[in-house]
């Protein structure tokens, strides 16, 4: 337990739940992490896939002219307009629920319980796939200043969520002022530098990154696929860049956290979220292309940014790299709260298990963390913390939750078109409210959810040999089980119903067992319990080894001196089965009543001592449980073992086996 | 329990454990596969030391005029010697001990407790070593035909440790015909081999490898060590190369295997399989020399020496491999009878997990055959599947078993050399009887102590940064863990002594408690029980939320309407503790009293639904078991769900968390 109190801190009562309002500009801090985190990988994610067509097209150097790298600057635009239309989308539904708005809750509140289990699975995927990627990505800025931790990139990047992992279970107080630090630091320095490497740019003193200075991708890890035109590429990055989107629903799902007016405040954060993130994310990209940044495993695109800016080796360069990862990681951070948070609200609508809504001791959903973590360790060991493995994976769930999202709120409006003006009816999770621009809302709506169902799409087909099928499968297959879940949890509470009668709670007849291994002082303790229930009882033992059987009998005689001793023989060396099959033959003689067994357990004062014990009552315990009308007592007999005793009497008996 | 039978096999009657006798041509076949198969690396570990020095002299290019790897001849007629002298000595423990003389049994029987654990913990160690450095070299020979398997060789190997382990678990019986096949058609190839290749030699025929055929060992990695001469290579070298030696001592241990008269047997078997493994080490040597083998990972020396004497892809070069890998497997699979032996010996002793002497449903020690798998692959996991990363840690513990079990002979003769002629005296394992050549004989065990130790230590030294630091820490470590085992049981068996008395066992008050969680059918079912016993009793709820506490009142009232109901507060959450503190308030007022409590368990028809549902009472059980005079009886209660029983009735309450 001590251990625990020092990794996780002190238990915390449940009334200490943290209940606080954030200002806009906190508010940004704790919300925005996720999505301006992601342009430090998106615009490196378009260069690698458009350095496939490089390669493909028959180059046997690297494209240093940047002739087909310079696609990546109108896909930014691309994803910059598809940012936009989502933004002005979810300030739609941020106004709409102003208790929250996730994509699950908007879909539940409006389509149903399949596609809400849908958005909640397509989330929950890839909140774990933030994780994994943050966190690669993030290590990734480290090493490309440090070149010499190269090797070690999946041990420091599971280092870090097991780190992560136990803040979160220490629970984080959100006290904004420990997330604006981070935010606006790298805010800062990421301005700083687009701004000096802007003016260097137009001014003409920013030169090309060395090709030798880098060790590029391999042509043969690029793939190129044969068949596949230009334009299959051109899309392939859109989809790797679309990256550059996930996190944008964290401000919906967080709208009470904010001061009142919560989505006005809400709303306003978002677009400037939005704002932040179009431009650093078309600033990026540009500068990339000036230049000429060459994707690697081993520099990041912002590195290469920082060094062409400021000088190799500068400390500024160092600095970029650090609030970089930094925002990284609180990216990763931010899954730690909304995972967990998505993961009760499913356990409890009863679609995922029940002890993911309990907050452990430190008020948090301590289960939804360490599978959040192990998880995510999971990945990034599979993917061998590569960003770039892991981005095929990854946007396909945000994008399908913000389809859906946006789908319910097409829904929902087609509702509020059927009202009167003034009139008000009751909703599940909000009250409908006329509106006199429905016909406009609907349209942004319905045009967001299209926009954003191509684009998964598009993902799906040109990144599905790439990674994308294992999400394609894996979605329908978690939606699958948690419907199973819901069925199990319906039938258990169906099958616990007493229906408002009162039960038959009548005394019925008790037949008393002793399980019996060795005659000790622990059997005397059995003994002296079942003769405390002033009931009649039978002791039993089964007789595994036939010579250990007879000196149980004798000493039985000698020691015990009372009772029945029933010896059962076990010539397979099983002790469950025979016993068993003993018990229903006392059942079948007198239908109906209990049979109450009573068995010893010897307890020591630490869980290595506690192995080198066979524990059989565990064994006996899981396997009695299988009979109706069939009730296990454990009688724990406590040994304490002083290290003095043996020097002081010579030992008495042979050692028994226990 | 369907899915173990189809793999593990119906359970055995104890009567049947196998008792036979095997001839000696049987005998050579069942236990010389360890020993023989070490030929299939000790040369290649030879050159590969040496090709240190080569590259260490400052040759750019592989030393292919094979200059130093030529010293590999006499260091193998060094090991030939060693072998030599080991035989003869364990050619006396064999008439010494009829009954079998594992280092472990000698040791414990002249030498005392600590010796004989020494003996054992280095022997078990050994013998896991065994498995991964036979099964890592089997899967070499397999890659040097089929390179494309190369990157495959961790995940063959393990799948070899896990196809090994269900068979072992299966119980192989040691009918002598199965093991027969693989051995002598190993000692056939390799003759035929060996007979090809000397006499090609010796006509003049036999060219050197094309050292542009195989993937040379990389400079790089031979780290060649400043400071030390040629001398210590050379000594490194002859340690790696008696790893031939593991395995001899496997006739000592399996005496009682073979016909009357056992001992004479099995000496003749000692003195077959020791020359028969003297004749194939110095033949594959002579042969590499000859052929100039390039020590490589990508193809073995025996490889190496099939393609020069059959050519290039024969189909006799693929039989050599096959046999070689085979043989390998065979050495890996005696481990798997040893250890569990070994461990049992130990277990028996009361110095490892007692758990560790039952057989399972199939007469093996199953504990031991799981650990030994679980370390076998951890080892071949971590060296990454190379025998040559591996060697450094090999061979260690089996000297210093050599060492300790001559000096226990040593011992032994020296008690005997003071008994009169025709005088014989009880020893613990076996009778001490009159010997006119104990002076000889003494002198041969002195001798062959001596070499061992001597050769132990050189190892220890030669190799210790290479990994045999490993084993230096770890043996005695074992020792004292071995030690602390054996103190417990001591203590355990003490601390349940009855010494004789007849135990107090008159009946005690009982104070009966009803841990209520919500109250549903299950719950009734405990009260149904509690009534049963006809005691008085009292229901308990732990208040974790104060809402739910309220309405278990409320429905309690309803629904039972008889006994008190007690609401505990657990402002932290928690379950166990505030019971706990509720239940020593109880002890302190009725002090000498069992406190009864009464708990119910859902009993769900799977594990994975099972799962589902919180399963408290083990929580609580666990948790109760360390209080004193606290009872705790669980009360099954069987969830059968209906598929159909969702569709006829609505669900009748909200569903509850269990």
């Amino acid at each position: 337990m001590n251990v625990t109190h020092v990794l996780i801190g002190k238990p915390l009562q449940t009334k200490d739940l943290p209940h606080q309002a954030v200002s806009k500009l906190v508010g940004l801090a704790v919300f925005a992490s996720d999505a301006l985190s992601s342009t430090a990988y998106a615009t490196e994610e378009i260069l690698i896939i458009l350095s496939i067509f490089a390669a493909g097209a028959g180059s046997a150097m690297w494209a240093t002219n940047g002739a087909q790298l310079a696609y990546s600057i109108p896909i930014a635009i691309a994803i910059a307009l598809l940012l936009v239309i989502v933004t002005i989308s979810y300030r739609q539904t941020i106004y709409a629920y102003p208790k929250g708005g996730g994509a699950y809750i908007v879909a539940r509140d409006n389509l149903g319980e399949v596609p809400a289990q849908i958005a909640g699975a397509a989330l929950l995927t890839d909140y774990i796939l933030t994780v994994a990627v943050s966190i690669s990505s993030g290590v990734a800025q480290i090493t490309s200043l440090f070149q010499g931790l190269l090797p070690y990139k999946v041990p420091i990047a599971v280092g870090v969520i097991i780190l992560m992992t136990i803040v979160n279970l220490r629970g984080v107080k959100e006290s904004g002022r420990v997330f604006a630090v981070p935010t606006y630091f790298f805010l800062g320095t990421m301005f700083l530098t687009l701004g000096i490497g802007i003016f260097r740019a137009l001014s003409g003193t920013l030169l090309p990154i060395d090709p030798n200075s880098v060790e590029a991708i391999q042509q043969f890890e690029l793939a190129p696929e044969a068949g596949f035109g230009m334009m299959f590429l051109i899309l392939r990055a859109f989809s790797s860049g679309c990256t550059a989107l996930t996190g944008i629903e964290a401000i919906s799902n967080g709208i009470t956290a904010f001061k009142e007016p919560k989505s006005h405040n809400a709303a306003i954060t978002l677009i400037w979220m939005s704002s932040l993130l179009i431009a650093m994310f078309l600033g990026i990209t540009f500068l990339a292309n000036q230049i000429q940044a060459i994707p690697s495993h081993t520099e990041t695109v912002i590195s290469q940014l920082g060094r062409a800016i400021f000088g190799e080796g500068s400390l500024l360069q160092g600095i970029v790299l650090a609030a970089t990862a930094l925002i990284l990681l609180m990216a990763a951070n931010t899954s730690y709260a909304d995972f967990p948070r998505l993961a009760a609200l499913h356990a409890g609508d009863g679609f995922l298990p029940r002890q993911l809504t309990y907050r452990g001791g430190r008020l948090v959903f301590s289960w939804g963390i360490v599978f959040l973590a192990l998880a995510a360790s999971l990945l990034v060991i599979i993917a061998n913390a590569s960003t770039t493995a892991l981005i095929p994976l990854y946007a396909i769930g945000v994008f399908l939750s913000f389809t859906m999202s946006q789908t319910g709120m097409v829904v929902r409006l087609r509702k509020i078109s059927k009202l009167k003006p003034g009139e008000k009816i009751k909703g599940l999770e909000t009250d409908l409210e006329y509106d006199p621009h429905w016909r406009l809302h609907m349209a942004i709506s319905a045009f967001g959810a299209l926009c954003t169902f191509v684009v998964m799409v598009i993902f799906a087909v040109t990144k599905f040999t790439h990674g994308a099928w294992f999400i394609v499968l894996l979605i329908p297959t978690l939606v699958f089980i948690f419907f199973r879940i819901h069925h199990h949890y319906k039938g258990v509470a169906h099958a616990l119903s007493l229906s408002g009668r009162r039960p038959d709670v009548d005394a019925r007849d008790v037949q008393t067992l002793i399980l019996v291994d060795d005659v000790h002082a622990e059997t005397a303790r059995l003994v002296n319990f079942a003769k405390s229930l002033r009931h009649p009882w039978k002791a039993v033992h089964i007789a595994v080894n036939p010579e250990k059987a007879a000196s149980v009998e004798r000493k039985w005689g000698e020691r015990i001196g009372e009772g029945e001793l029933v010896i059962i023989e076990s010539p397979f060396r099983q002790l469950a089965e025979p016993i068993s099959e003993y018990i229903q033959e006392l059942q079948a003689e007198k239908p109906g009543s209990f049979v109450h067994v009573i068995m010893g357990h010897l307890a020591m004062e630490s869980f290595w001592e506690q192995t080198l014990h066979q524990n059989s009552s565990y064994i006996f315990t899981l396997a009695l449980s299988r009979l109706e009308n069939v009730v296990v007592t454990t009688v724990p007999y406590h040994i304490h073992i002083d290290d003095e005793q043996e020097h002081v009497s010579e030992e008495p008996e042979k050692m028994q086996a226990h």
